[in-house]
């Protein structure tokens, strides 16, 4: 399926680099650690296909890197002939491929943290990261459910990033791995808060890239976010700088269930002249400086394999 | 949610059945113990709730227990005017209430065995048991999608049931609690051996109460298994016993994408006439006696916690 077929791997290089982190000499590790490391890893981004699995049906996102959707393919399944019986057969698959490929994390992730001495806490943290997203995605869609003017401050979006995607796209996984590392409570703690900024300044990245980025580049359809609606802190922050009249005429797209190729370009447009697009650009650099410097005060022996991933996420331009 | 209202929290009272096996005498748990052994049971029945409402969107089910459904009362709420809208918040609901709902299971498995000494292989356990489930539901949608007279031996259903229900209705729960109790490995393997049969008789009975017992009964809606053209056991063996010319009828009334009251009525006779209901009794009778006889040779100092409990699900009428 498309969603562990390519894709960055970057939660399982987020492991590994957090796992770097107390360790400064990477030739150090016995070889039955790298395999257990290299399995909490899998665990990271076999969660990461079932949540776009889910994630996909609820956003009705047809292309995932390049590919047809789980609901999408199976839909197109010749099991029938009946439109109306592929299309839930469509969502059935899609729910439960999900469901599979989650209880595949655990099982990796149990199989990872076996015989390590935090591996309770390990999975206890796994646990909480899944509940997290989930939390996060349901705010999201009950967002996305208001209307425009209702209920859009720039808060809201943040505090859906916080919860769904924050952790699990960054910080999660770095954690995981700092602690297969055997770093100490404070410790983790301290990392965790250095480095939260990032996984809001990775989000806000992934949302410009979602309306900036031909869709050849990102793999999904342009400018999916502008057609659903999705309510994001670029949209919020876009609302906020333009004129009365530009409001008026924003909500009034968004009013509709969905946007055409014309909208799109409409509101690409204002998120632009508006001055929101540079906004969010500067406030990602402000968070990602801010995770810099905290990283630093904590003086881990061998953070530059972190530095480096961490720009180069941040950073992307697809 | 439905899901976590009433229902008969079978899977606690399996897990501490099968935790009593090797204790005879239940004052010799400590508290704190008792408190873990309760955890442990409650995240069976997390992910019970989670299992169901999955399924409840998968199969089109608007009651459970009486109520409705996750996605239904989602679609019911006052969000948005637009019913397509909320149509599919309804279903975002149910996909996501189902994945919080998974993942406070693990939680809940995760705090239950943190200082046990099997607690690695309990939580590689319960992560085997939850995709199992999850690959016998697909299986099950997948044999739902083929016409009635393509695919359906009486082979096809029992496998479903393997996968998706004779574990964890019954079997999956009675080892966690019995490996909570410290059972050995080869034991373990044994109980799962001898009482395997009893997961099989318990699906059995809830196809035939899905079939033949009141909807007030058993907080579903009437026939549901029937209108919506479920592939089980019963079916399978209805079409063998039943003639040419009644087996002809069941073809086409199945051939729809569901079936009227009136139809279902015809379908439940038929059900009954060929014998089928009857065989699929001696069938339950059959499985239940079987366990109860490979238990009994295995000695456990306390099995009869295990035997009253059984009897009572195999043999429930609603």
């Amino acid at each position: 399926m498309a969603s562990v077929q390519g894709g960055k791997r970057l939660r399982a290089l987020c492991v590994h680099a957090g796992y770097l982190l107390s360790v400064e000499d990477d030739s150090q590790i016995s070889a039955d650690s790298a395999e257990q490391l290299a399995l909490l890893g899998s665990a990271t981004e076999f969660y990461q296909a079932s949540a776009l699995v889910h994630d996909d049906l609820v956003d009705h996102s047809d292309l995932r890197r390049g590919k047809p959707t789980t609901h999408v393919r199976a839909s197109q399944s010749h099991l029938a002939t009946d439109s109306a019986k592929l299309s839930d057969f469509g969502t059935a698959s899609a729910v439960l491929v999900g469901d599979i490929t989650y209880a595949l994390a655990l099982e990796c992730a149990t199989e990872a943290v076996r015989e390590h001495p935090a591996g309770m806490q390990i999975l206890r943290d796994f646990a909480q990261m899944t509940k997290r997203v989930a939390i996060g995605q349901y705010l999201d869609v009950v967002l996305d459910m208001k209307t425009v003017n209702q209920s859009l401050d720039t808060d809201r979006p943040i505090e859906v990033i916080n919860y769904k995607t924050a952790g699990y796209s960054v910080i999660d996984p770095v954690c995981l791995g700092a602690q297969f590392a055997n770093i100490s409570g404070s410790r983790l703690s301290a990392l965790w808060k250095a480095i939260s900024s990032w996984g809001v300044a990775f989000q806000l990245r992934d949302d410009q890239l979602g309306v900036f980025s031909p869709a050849s580049d990102s793999g999904k359809p342009a400018q999916h976010d502008l057609v659903e609606g999705k309510r994001t802190y670029l949209l919020a922050l876009t609302l906020q700088l333009c004129s009365s009249s530009e409001r008026k005429l924003l909500e009034r797209l968004y009013s509709q269930p969905i946007r055409s190729t014309e909208d799109c370009l409409t509101i690409s447009q204002l998120m632009e002249t508006s001055g929101a697009r540079e906004a969010v650009d500067n406030k990602i650099d402000e968070l990602y400086q801010q995770g810099v410097e905290r990283l630093a005060k904590l003086d881990f022996p061998n953070s530059a394999p972190l530095l480096d991933l961490s720009e180069s996420l941040v950073y992307r331009t697809r």
